[in-house]
C-alpha cells in the first residue's frame, strides 16, 4: 500500500489538522473536534449542517463556507459521524432559525442523524432533513427511498445554502434542497478499487479490462461489469441512463457535474466531459453551467461519476450564487 | 491501464475542448488550438505567458485567468509546446507592453521558447524569460541552471503574474518572477509510477514497500531510493532536504505548497502538511500561506511535493492578490 500514513486509526485526526490549518480563512474548530464550522456565518439566518464519512474529499468538510454549509460532522473513513457529532454540528448551526441537515441516504447517517435530531428536540433546536438519493443505479426507480446519495449531494447543499444565505426561513431552505436533489440524478463508473488505510488492502476488485457501471462510493456494486469502454461509449452509457431515469429532456436547462474517484488524472475528467456535452446537445439539453474535477472522491478508486440538475428559475439562482468553500469557490 | 480515453494521440485536443467548455467564464480558445487564452485581461499590461507539456494538470493551462497568466502554450503529455505555439501565445498576449515567458526548465521547453523568442523578437514583440528550477533533488546547489522546475512555478506565475495585474513594467514583471522563483525551493517523494495513455504501461517502476525521493514529474530519477516510511518521516525528509538548501531559516515568512503527484487521496496530503507545519514551526519559520491539494500533478502517479518560498513584503503582496483561475481561486 503505497500511502502517506502515520498510524492509520489516526488519520482522520491528522487530516483534520493539517486541513484547518490550512484553510483558516474559511473554516475553524469547534469544541467537538469532529465538528468543522465555517468562519463566517452570516447572522441570524438558518443552519445548514452536512456530515458523513471521510475518504470523499473535498466532501464533506470541503463544502463548509460562506454560502454553503455552516457545518459538517466528521465519521471515519467510510462511516458515518457518530449521532454526538451531528448534534454538535446542529448547535454550532443554530441562531434560534432552526437546522437543516442535508446528508445522503447510508443507514449509518440515517440513524445517527434521527439520534441527533431527536437530541437536539429535546434541546430546543429544530432539525429538519432532506436525504440525497440522486444515485440512479441503487435501486430501481419505483424504490427512490432506497437509492444512495452521491455527487448530487453538492448541488443540494449548494441549493440550501444559497437558499439560507438569501434569508430563506426554514421550509424555504429545506424545501430548496429537496427540490435541487429532486431534480438531481448521477451515475458512477469504477476502473479500479480502492483501499482503507486500516485494511491494507481492496476490499473489492474490478479485473483489468473490464470496469463497473453503477458503482457506489465505498465500492457498493453497480448494475452491470463490462469491458472497459471509451470514454464516448462511457459518457453514452453514463447520460442514457441519468437522462432517462428523471427523465431529461429537449429544452431542459441543467447544470452538469463530472467528479472524478479520486485517482483518474483530470485531464481525462475533460475528455469524458466533452462527450457528455456533445451527447446532452444533441438530445437539446441546455447547460447552463458544468463542473468538471475531483469534487466526490473515493480515496485512490479510478474512474468517474455524472450528476445533472433540472434547473428553474430558483435554482439556478441558487447554483449561481457565488461560494467559497476548499472544494467549490464561485464569484 | 484502466483510463478514460477514446485514441490516445488525441487526448490533449480532446482534454482542451472540455476544458474549454468548462471554464468559459475563465478561458477562450484562440487560432491556435494548442494556445489557450484568459478571457478577460486587464488593458495596456504586460503580457505573462507559460507552457509546457500537458500531464500535470492544473498546470499549466490551469493557471490562465486574472491576476495570473494571460495565454499558456499547450505541448503533448509529458513533452513541450512547439516554438509555434509559444510564440501564438506571445502574440495572444502581447499588448505592445512585451511579454514575460515564466517557464520550467525543461530541455524542450528551453529549445522552443528561445526559438520562438526569436521569431516574436521578429515581429517587433519584446518577449523576456524566466526559467524555473526550484527542484533542490535535480542538481547540486553549485549547479542552479540544471535543475528543474516542478510546483514552484506556480509561485513564479503568482508573482509575475501579479505584477503585471499591478501595472509594473516588463523588467518589474521579469523581477519579480525570477526573485519567486529565486526564493523557492522544492522536493518531491514518489510512491508509485504513471502510465502515458500512448504507452499503455510505466515507464518506470517503483518498488511496493519502498519510495524515490526527489524524483521528477516525468519519473527523472530522484536522490535517494529507501524503505516507505510514515508522513511523519517523509515530511522530515523533505522540510530537511528545502530548508538546507536555501536555507530557510528561523524567522522567514514563507508560502507553503504542497501537491499531491495525482493519485494520492487528498485527505493524505493533509496529514503529510500537518507534519510539515509542526515541523516549519519548530524551526521558527512562519507561514503566511499555504496550499494543499492536485495543484501541480503527474497523470496518476502517487506521491506529494512540498514547495516553500521565502517571502519580503512585495512577494507577500503578489501571493495575496486574488486570482481566479481554474487550478487556484483566492479571494
Amino acid at each position: 500500500m503505497q500511502r502517506i500514513l502515520n498510524n492509520p486509526d489516526n488519520i482522520v485526526d491528522e487530516m483534520l489538522e493539517g486541513f484547518l490549518k490550512t484553510h483558516k480563512d474559511i473554516v475553524s474548530k469547534t469544541d467537538n473536534k469532529r465538528v468543522v464550522k465555517a468562519r463566517k456565518i452570516r447572522d441570524n439566518k438558518v443552519g445548514v449542517v452536512t456530515g458523513g464519512g471521510s475518504g470523499h474529499k473535498p466532501a464533506f468538510i470541503g463544502y463548509v463556507g460562506e454560502n454553503m454549509c455552516d457545518t459538517a460532522a466528521v465519521g471515519e473513513i467510510c462511516s458515518s459521524p457518530t449521532a454526538a457529532a451531528f448534534l454538535d454540528a446542529f448547535k454550532e448551526a443554530d441562531q434560534g432559525q432552526g437546522v437543516a441537515c442535508l446528508y445522503g441516504n447510508y443507514s449509518g447517517d440515517n440513524m445517527n442523524v434521527k439520534m441527533a435530531v431527536k437530541m437536539a428536540k429535546r434541546e430546543g433546536i429544530t432539525v429538519k432533513t432532506v436525504v440525497a438519493n440522486d444515485d440512479v443505479a441503487s435501486a430501481p426507480k419505483d424504490q427512490l427511498e432506497k437509492r444512495r446519495g452521491v455527487a448530487g449531494e453538492i448541488f443540494m447543499w449548494k441549493a440550501g445554502g444559497a437558499k439560507a444565505a438569501l434569508g430563506g426561513t426554514l421550509d424555504e431552505v429545506i424545501g430548496a434542497a429537496q427540490k435541487a436533489i429532486d431534480n438531481t440524478r448521477s451515475v458512477g463508473i469504477g476502473l479500479t478499487p480502492c483501499t482503507l488505510p486500516a485494511v491494507g488492502h481492496p476490499n473489492f476488485q474490478i479485473k483489468e479490462g473490464t470496469m463497473e457501471v453503477g458503482i457506489g462510493h465505498h465500492g457498493e456494486p453497480g448494475i452491470e461489469v463490462c469491458e472497459l469502454e471509451t470514454a464516448k461509449e462511457m459518457a453514452k452509457r453514463m447520460v442514457d441512463l441519468v437522462a432517462a431515469d428523471k427523465p431529461f429532456e429537449k429544452g431542459d436547462e441543467v447544470a452538469v457535474l463530472v467528479s472524478g474517484l479520486g485517482a483518474t488524472p483530470v485531464m481525462e475528467l475533460y475528455v469524458l466531459y466533452d462527450e457528455i456535452d456533445q451527447l446532452l446537445e444533441k438530445r437539446g439539453i441546455v447547460t447552463h453551467r458544468s463542473y468538471v474535477g475531483n469534487y466526490f472522491t473515493s480515496l485512490e478508486m479510478m474512474g468517474a461519476t455524472l450528476t445533472i440538475m433540472k434547473l428553474d428559475d430558483e435554482l439556478k439562482e441558487l447554483v449561481d450564487l457565488p461560494v467559497e468553500t476548499m472544494g467549490l469557490t464561485q464569484k
